[in-house]
């Protein structure tokens, strides 16, 4: 496709100037505040897709909008659907940002911005490449929809019911989403399985105000203490979650799972050395991919409670909370987890604390077929993209749309990350290689090619 | 005294008045924005003192200033040291304030505003009697001291220095502090024992920046996580401290206590439905009073790390904190405490994390003597204050400079406490009740008579 990759080449700087005005869109789903943000880059998405002359649209929901479009079905050709979202984690710690979260900067070849690589930047690609298709060659060899959305971070509610409402608007026969990693740089990858997650809030309240530490500190339970013995109690020291039950649906790991993932070449202390810590750590028994990628765990992801200011309040603080979520393995049901977890909870609450449990949102993780012509045609993509034919790996992370595409539609998911592990997707000083978010877009338009060849 | 009486109950409004105006400096010690708010509250203190007539000053500090003032000395007769603190707690959580902490508001017979128990009010006792047995009876029959700090709830450290350099100058018999309860509402009370402290700062980091829980879950060590495993083995499901050796310099309750205490009109229903809780928590095989009065506590005082906004955020923090205390009985050292805390800690960090433990602040506990004559002095004055005789109780809080009194001035304190437990010192809708406030100053104004007649 010399024409096409010519138009990419002379496109490449407007492309990544494109990329910089949607992420100076601060569109943090978890903040109210920002509504009309969300607005702002639910019209922008529109107006590209608009401007390709697909037939799109900006879908109100009872959340943040979603953006759908599609291009004209071609008969013979498979229908795929692309699928992103422009919504991004929210950008606290600010201090720890070395530039500004919302203006995105260019540096040592990296765009540094707030939903770089989580998705903005990956779920442009797609975007782009059929940009330059339609400007290159023509018409598109398939039909191509996309559905994006703005409620990623926090759950996906409204995607949730639209693609229970519009399966027939929806139907395809493939689903690419790029939202994942690479193995490491220099090995593109393709993810075959992702965890899945149940995320809870769990808030504990002792006497009904703060209290004089001295006066009644002994006496009445403090619910930061309480707090800390029921989390502490979810997990032992060798790394098993001790909610009853938890492990039932796990299966165990295949000897020839295990030895492909202690066959891929990840450096531990490379790691190491990328977080500065001095030691990994996890489930005892199993190595630093198998943990990530294939076993559960249980993190807080926030805790609070009492004083946090300067200095020494001798206060017994009235209430306490975290967030925290189990990340699943495929086969566990995040529902049966929360039933099961409950009345554990509520069996570690002690005496005069008051305990509320909040199922936050939950998603069962994903194993996808290996042996399709879809993954055989997205292989070829890639490798064409990114000069080197992918590893086949999975992820600890959870797309939990994933699963309802299969449970709903009926089909596959391509997850074709075009990402780095230390693109520090939800931390500070997120960023996405601009060299990957070229090679993504060729790959990208290298699936459509490959993609169409496929008869249905 | 009836011109005493007499005087007090014309200037009664006035003295509401000038309270009033004293809690409306937002003296919070803990808050280094409120430097200028400290010298204020120094300033109008100094007023009150040099417009009686004596030598008042204003002591400046490396922290907030001291306010000193003396009247002249009387020969034969005994001289009193009269300690209190204009600093204040912190006011939040604000939300949970019916009025403004620092818009003094009255209620119900009470005063709200932070600092209107603790220890505002219950400190203008003592500089109103003297005013009132100057305007009404002629010079003091006896010397007063006015040692006034504005660093009680954060540490005492520049009081300290000044204790230790002036000794010669705070030289008396006895140190009278008003800062502590009445039993309850009818009974009052002389506290002859308070519970020390040692308070910290446990600050853990594990990776060097956020990162995304599906990503690396599992793999690393989660702070938030290792911070609850660590607090959590501080303290047993018994309430026992966990910390080696606690224990051994904890002087057993005697019989004749354990019986004195249970004699007490101590109604515990009364107790939980005032914190509306179902059930009181504590050591093992202990009483309520036992556990707030004369047992070893520990208690967090805030917690926090990683998200704690709205909706639900995946991440695997990078570091997390805690504050928290014990409350020692007297005979335990804390220093011996912290000595024994920091290897503890240690031993229960897990690989992976780093861990600061910051010493904050610490003193020990105190018992002071029953039979001695300025014991009875201010039994009668209260008494006569009140219109009840006083019980004899021990108290959970920690005056820390009761213990250096003793040392550094050779002399005991009388604990003369005019708050109500639930006046909700340290928390939200702090207050004071009005009619104690008259009675503590009449009570004051007594113990000047009763004290005088004890000859040295």
């Amino acid at each position: 496709m010399p024409d096409l990759l010519e138009y990419l080449d002379a496109a490449a700087a407007r492309f990544e100037e494109e990329l910089c005005e949607l992420l100076r869109i601060p569109s943090v789903s978890a903040d109210s505040t920002r509504r009309d943000d969300m607005h702002r880059a639910a019209r922008w998405l529109h107006g590209q897709l608009q401007s390709l002359g697909l037939a799109a649209e900006v879908v109100e929901t009872a959340g943040p909008p979603l953006v759908y479009a599609e291009s004209a079905p071609v008969p013979g050709a498979p229908t795929v659907l692309v699928y992103g979202h422009y919504d991004v984690q929210p950008a606290d710690p600010l201090e720890a940002w070395l530039t500004p979260p919302f203006e995105p900067t260019r540096r040592d070849g990296n765009v540094f911005a707030r939903g770089a690589t989580d998705d903005k930047g990956q779920l442009l690609t797609h975007v782009k490449s059929v940009e330059a298709w339609l400007a290159a060659r023509g018409p598109l060899p398939l039909q191509i929809k996309f559905l994006i959305e703005g409620e990623e971070e926090i759950g996906s509610e409204n995607l949730e019911r639209y693609l229970v409402d519009h399966q027939e608007r929806l139907d395809c026969d493939v689903v690419v989403i790029s939202d994942t990693s690479q193995f490491g740089d220099g090995y593109p990858a393709i993810t075959f399985g992702l965890r899945g997650i149940a995320y809870f809030e769990l808030r504990l309240t002792g006497p009904n105000q703060d209290l004089h530490s001295g006066v009644f500190g002994g006496a009445v339970v403090n619910p930061v203490n309480a707090l800390t013995q029921i989390l502490s109690q979810l997990i032992d020291t060798s790394g098993r979650i001790q909610v009853p039950g938890f492990y039932d649906d796990v299966v165990p790991l295949s000897e020839r799972e295990r030895a492909e993932f202690a066959g891929l070449p990840f450096d531990e202390a490379a790691l190491r050395a990328q977080l500065d810590v001095e030691h990994l750590a996890g489930e005892v028994g199993y190595s630093t991919l198998e943990r990530r990628w294939a076993r559960p765990t249980f993190d807080i992801h926030g805790i609070w409670g009492g004083y946090q200011g300067e200095g020494g309040k001798t206060v017994l603080p009235c209430r306490a909370g975290a967030k925290f979520s189990f990340r699943l393995v495929p086969n566990q049901d995040p529902h049966r987890v929360a039933a099961a977890l409950r009345p554990f909870l509520t069996s570690l609450c002690p005496p005069g604390a008051r305990m509320e449990l909040v199922e936050m949102h939950g998603a069962p993780g994903v194993l996808v077929a290996l042996d399709s012509p879809f993954m055989t045609a997205a292989a070829t993509a890639v490798e064409r993209g990114f000069g080197r034919h992918p590893v086949f790996i999975r992820e600890g992370g959870s797309i939990p749309i994933v699963t309802r595409f299969k449970q709903v539609l009926g089909v596959d998911t391509l997850l074709l990350g075009w990402g780095l592990e230390d693109d520090h997707a939800h931390g500070p000083n997120e960023k996405f290689s601009l060299a990957d978010f070229h090679r993504g877009i060729r790959a990208s338009a290298w699936l459509w090619e490959e993609l169409s060849k496929i008869r249905t």
